[in-house]
């Protein structure tokens, strides 16, 4: 064994970026030698074979599939994106799949399956082992999202009065039963209820005769097989938990979660709220034009509504603009400063009610932040804006109706940026959802009517 | 011991939102007796300890520090969010400090000792062991965001020649120098580099007499200790890592960083991402109102800038507008329409980068996708806008002038939302930071100059 590891260059991917590099997997299928080909591209990570097929046209996949099938390792699959598996299987045969997946946790057998159609996944099914299937089988019974669809059905535990000895003992006999990985082991009464755990790196420093009861730590979050899987992340995320054991409805466990799984759900969690909160349903960098349109169409028709409302009310005072045309020119700056400030406040409110930040506790005490922080932005910003109205169309009047008219409207957006997500909140909705449109609604309104109504009251 | 577990409610967090139970320290409070004060509150996990603590006001922070100043434990100080640490630092002894910080391990310290001021710095670094205390200034040492000031300095690492019971005696005597918790032992060379490591779940499954190098597993990654911690992050999110060691310049092992610290930094990234997009530089929910104000006004001069830009469009049509005000109406839905469009292909890209599922690779088959979609939304969405301005205002012209103006300003929407973040990208500037306001400004002056500019040519 040489003294310099297998270090893999840890600046590369914002390299890829930089300097584009040619796909090697594409590079490779210019070899004529279908087993160079397999042997060229047997050595690169799954994670980073997945990045590369992800890129590649799904004839240049079909070919490589084609050529050496034998790439297509259950660890691949799972890596690769759920649209691109979705693609890559029916290329694979029901047999040659059942065998990919004896190499993974359960986790990731029940991720993989559930991108078949029902006739492949009857055939894979069918071709598997039946103590996996079973698990399999039952996962796939949970509700998307949950735990008891994301959870391995791999652990460890062991009852209290077994010593360090019997334990090491039984995990060397086990062998392929156990998790590929485990940090904890779960200590359970005889009703195979967790009660406790150790953590591998204590129980492996402990005497051979030192018993599991002994060196238990009491201090157990159990996680019950139908919570969502933001709740289980979030309680990952404040407790510092590195796995956590699942139970069933009798507190029985059944499985684990392990952090690793955990930065996932919290990065997919990430992804929707960002996604959410600018109005785009689901999107993903394989999505074809059509599913683009389809997941951003119903935000904007919805927005298109929120605009005409807004148009209405300029349309209540078009008297107005018809004699003082000045008034449509500076309404805009009025209206986008207002929907700016609300999205502000509102995103800062979504983001506190992720990480559970803002409760009823806080509440109170952050909507007079967010009213008094509106009143000094709306004032800084109605002097801004007072100024450049006059200085454009000398009109001291003008000015004071826009000065007022932002006052009012940085108001009103700062109070529906918090009030408006917390309302949703209370009401059961997804705030990262629905917050946005209403807000905007809101600035709109109130910065047109607000603009318009003050000018028309004062100027005419 | 019982059979039934100290088990938490799962589902408390959520109801603490909606039925608003009272902060058990502030009740505590109310006992006459300290040592009832102490005792009451010292069951309490530091997460939730942590975060009852943030709810309460200065003054019942400094009743509680007074009355036990002993329920500061160094892991509480961990939890707290930074401007909380730096509240409650003050009130403490330099010597309870440094007694509270010698139960962490040495990357919580350092988080710690980041939120003094000077003085109190010296002061507790001052009471500290000087092999702790080294480890802390050369940490500070680091850049705020490198792994050289994240990391923890204890870890476990074996040369390859030492065999599994060599390995759990060493372990056995080091006691306390060992991390609190730790997945992998890493084995390093003679020069102190790491060559590979072992899963502790694996070296307690080997035989007593085996070979560390016969364990080991060789596809090893390492952390430089100057990286920025995005960059870490991402690589134990692509690779599902656990732990990894971080190494100096010579490649020498100095530490490790674990994959429940990753967690916290991923979502920092990823509030910095969403609060970026929305024009908002740092929240924080004990914010007061004049650090909101702050963190918000910057973006929105920047907005007003912008805005007075698409109004300057608008004066340069003001002759058309004072002729036909039904313009002034219509004219924010053109604009509205393009804004929300281009927010949202400005998001799944600024995200699909953040992910770096956007590469050179996958650039222009995006941007194709981004102008089909673009086209596409933009002709239903001009269908609709002909036809509401046609059945409004009963004028087909109108209504053909919409239609144009919607599809120019859809097409540009979608250009500007995957061009200006890819090139601030490649810019090297953060495009979730200022993409924003480079998207709106592009919508806005085009939808005006395109809705208003084809009126007056086509009705004028």
């Amino acid at each position: 064994m040489s003294d310099t590891p297998d270090r893999l260059d840890l600046k590369e991917p914002y390299e890829r970026l930089e300097e584009d590099p040619p796909n090697p997997i594409v590079t490779a299928l210019g070899l004529s030698s279908d087993d160079e080909l397999h042997i060229r591209l047997d050595a690169l990570h799954p994670a980073d074979f997945s990045d590369y097929l992800e890129e590649m046209t799904d004839a240049q996949r079909e070919e490589l599939i084609a050529r050496a099938p034998g790439l297509i390792t259950g660890e691949l699959l799972a890596e690769l994106e759920d649209d691109v598996v979705e693609d890559v299987l029916p290329l694979l045969e029901p047999g040659a799949i059942a065998d990919a997946l004896t190499e993974l946790d359960s986790d990731d057998v029940t991720q993989i399956i559930e991108e078949m159609d029902e006739a492949q996944r009857e055939d894979v099914l069918e071709a598997m082992e039946p103590l996996e299937r079973a698990g399999v089988e039952a996962s796939l019974k949970f509700d998307d999202e949950t735990i008891g669809r994301l959870m391995q059905r791999e652990f460890v535990s062991a009852p209290e009065f077994w010593t360090v000895g019997n334990t090491i003992d039984h995990m060397r006999d086990a062998g392929e039963e156990l998790p590929e990985l485990f940090f904890n082991i779960y200590i359970v009464n005889p009703r195979l209820q967790p009660v406790g755990y150790v953590p591998v790196s204590k129980l492996m420093r402990a005497r051979r005769d030192a018993t599991l009861a002994s060196l238990m730590e009491e201090k157990l979050f159990t996680i019950a097989q139908d919570l969502d899987q933001e709740e289980a992340a979030y309680l990952f995320e404040k407790y510092h938990l590195i796995s956590a054991p699942v139970v069933d409805m009798q507190g029985r466990i059944v499985g684990m979660m392990t952090v690793d799984d955990i930065l996932d759900i919290i990065q997919d969690e990430n992804k929707e709220d960002i996604l959410a909160l600018a109005g785009v349903s689901e999107a993903g960098i394989t999505d074809t034009a059509y599913e683009t349109v389809r997941s951003r169409a119903p935000w904007l028709l919805v927005n298109l509504v929120t605009a005409i409302l807004a148009s209405f009310v300029i349309a209540r005072f078009d008297y107005a603009i018809e004699q003082i045309v000045a008034l449509a020119v500076l309404m805009p700056i009025v209206a986008s400063m207002g929907g700016n400030a609300g999205t502000q406040a509102l995103t800062v409110a979504v983001r506190a009610l992720a990480e559970r930040d803002l409760t009823r506790g806080t509440a109170l005490r952050t909507i007079r932040r967010e009213a008094i922080a509106a009143v000094i932005i709306g004032l800084m910003f109605a002097v801004a804006m007072a100024g450049i109205s006059f200085v454009w169309f000398r009109d001291i009047e003008l000015a004071g109706v826009a000065f007022i008219a932002m006052i009012i409207n940085h108001f009103f957006a700062g109070l529906a940026g918090i009030l408006i997500p917390l309302g949703l909140k209370r009401a059961g909705a997804d705030p990262a959802v629905s917050s946005s449109v209403f807000v905007t609604t809101v600035t709109d309104v109130v910065g047109f009517a607000a603009f318009l109504g003050v000018a028309a009251y004062v100027l005419l």
